[in-house]
């Protein structure tokens, strides 16, 4: 199936703007006549480092990032810095875990290896259907920050409010972050896994206040030390130089599209003509309440998994790829991040009516 | 500069073949008409599962990786290992560490924040120019492993033997893996970051003895574990799915090249050309001692600062890039890994007997 005809709906790795992958390609061989591929410089090149610096100057530039706050570009994943956060904000006392998903659910249980973890939260007795209420949040005096995943890529629900709160936010932005503006001043730290929005995975962002660095415990790996990282500018070690090059390529395709101003009247477009449809449909439901759905990761199922599986399998026929839901939640997930077309949500659409004309009783 | 003029002698990110970048260029968009680029393929896809099993077995084959071992592809360079190691393997217990350069010095620092750590040797003392020989070698007889360096990339040394232990070897391969045959049953733990003979950066392999994992300490991060990881296949997360990709365009070239033999025969062949003209030359002067040198890294220097900049700045004009050494080091350093074409080898010889009949007095 050529690339024209597929849209990929996958929830990450996921689609990337294909003018992004265009500019890839045709430097690929030859970054602007230097004689090499961006992946054979040395990333203590003036050449790799004006790419570094221009990425991370965009990036800033991309999300409004104030001077408190500084940017590097690591490697691990969101799961090292499940244990990052801990090993460098918890000092041995207690952090508030606001569990909403699979992953905040993960990162509170890698918490507790370095301090006390109390739940502020945690919506598994409803198959994590919805964010809690501000008022719903079991805040603790001692904490040292408060940590949530800003929207649940396995659940399809994303947090619409700020939480407020006396300790620091720590946020996980990895599946929405650069799909609406964020007052970036309001978080000790943000991050985000870069397969998403970003880049080719194997970058992880993190957006931290340069105040809260410098509390690492003994034991924490000198690769994961923010103070230390901040010092090196994430240069401690070989950066994943190839995902951030990626990332600058997708950073100056946001622009053109009105950053991410833009890119949050797209989505709100995008996931509102889903979740219209899925509100009158007789076959579909969705799985997030209506007041916690999330714009990037729509959920969604008929009731009866051997027609999801034929819904899925369907749709691979015709192009629409990886709508199967993840293990844990079972299901379908249509996953709209800010590279996925308008075409791709009428081509679902579409097809999600036909299947429902065809199978609904 | 276009490609064809250019020989980049990097230490890493480095050089990669010419046809495995052309490969990937051809797929970027669209990977064997499946509709999506690699980059943009889920990790839990059946179709990525393919290219991730390959490439592992491509290595097992290359390296003749025996049964007991197993092979992980993860993230966090070798810096992360630096303290993976000792959080997996040394139980709070010892370690000998074999200090001959850079990255092993920084390894043996980074152990001292779990155990204790017994400097096995240390070059130093003269300028990290040589390997020590079995003897010189200083055991505990306590020791959890044996940690070394095979090639010290700043200073251009190479260990020409392995060191007999009770303790299982670890061995950091980063810059010469893949440059010559290695019997894998002797090592307990072989690691290397990939940026320099096998893919761009932001992988690192490990190749693990199975009886090794389990004995973590409990603070070590889930996605440090190496039971962990063995037990989710590196897919505990999101792997360096672009990284593991070119791993494996790298290993259907090395197998073309008549694999790790092939490139043993060429490497030789390579460095001892550079090693010839320098024990000749009556202007530059080899680092490494004779026994010691490294085929990867070869280093070297004028003694006069002044005219090593003016040498490094000159080479740069005719497209020989990247000959400035270390910052530690200082002096020159030509980096010869796989993918180097002998005519690179020609190229900077033919401009280091212009230099030296322009400059020796």
């Amino acid at each position: 199936m050529s690339r024209e005809k597929v849209f990929n709906f996958s929830a990450g790795p996921s689609v990337m703007p294909l003018s992004v992958l265009e500019k890839a390609r045709d430097e690929l061989l030859d970054y602007r006549s230097c004689g090499m591929s961006v992946m054979e410089m040395s990333h203590r090149s003036s050449l790799f480092q004006e790419i570094f610096d221009s990425t991370k100057e965009k990036l800033k530039a991309a999300l409004s990032v104030p001077d408190s706050h500084e940017i590097l570009f690591l490697q691990g994943g969101a799961t090292l810095q499940f244990a990052a956060i801990p090993m460098n904000l918890m000092e041995g006392g207690t952090a508030d875990y606001a569990v909403t998903g699979n992953f905040s659910s993960k990162a509170a249980k890698e918490a507790e290896k370095y301090g006390r973890v109390n739940i502020a939260c945690d919506s598994s007795d409803t198959g994590h259907d919805r964010i809690p209420t501000q008022s719903e949040l079991k805040l603790s005096d001692e904490a040292k920050y408060f940590y949530y995943c800003a929207n649940n890529t396995v659940y399809g629900t994303e947090w619409q409010y700020v939480p407020e709160t006396k300790a620091p936010l720590v946020c996980d932005m990895s599946s929405d972050i650069l799909s609406r503006p964020v007052d970036v001043a309001k978080f000790g730290l943000i991050y985000a896994g870069a397969q998403k929005n970003m880049a080719p995975a194997g970058l992880t962002v993190v957006i931290l206040d340069k105040s809260l660095a410098g509390r690492e415990m003994p034991i924490t790996p000198s690769v994961m030390s923010y103070k230390t990282l901040i010092k090196a500018d994430s240069m401690l070690n070989t950066p994943p130089c190839w995902c951030i090059y990626m990332l600058g390529l997708t950073l100056d395709w946001l622009e053109s599209q009105g950053g991410v101003v833009g890119m949050e009247q797209i989505k709100r477009e995008r996931a509102g003509r889903v979740y219209a449809y899925l509100d009158e449909s007789r076959l579909f439901k969705a799985h997030a309440r209506a007041d916690s759905r999330s714009d990037m990761n729509v959920t969604f199922r008929t009731g009866d998994p051997e027609l999801d599986a034929e819904f899925v399998k369907g749709a691979a026929a015709r192009g629409l790829l990886n709508l199967k839901g993840h293990k844990v939640a079972g299901g379908m997930r249509a996953s709209l991040y800010n590279a996925m077309p308008m075409e791709g949500v009428t081509a679902l659409i579409e097809y999600m009516k036909e299947f429902e004309t065809k199978h609904h009783v």
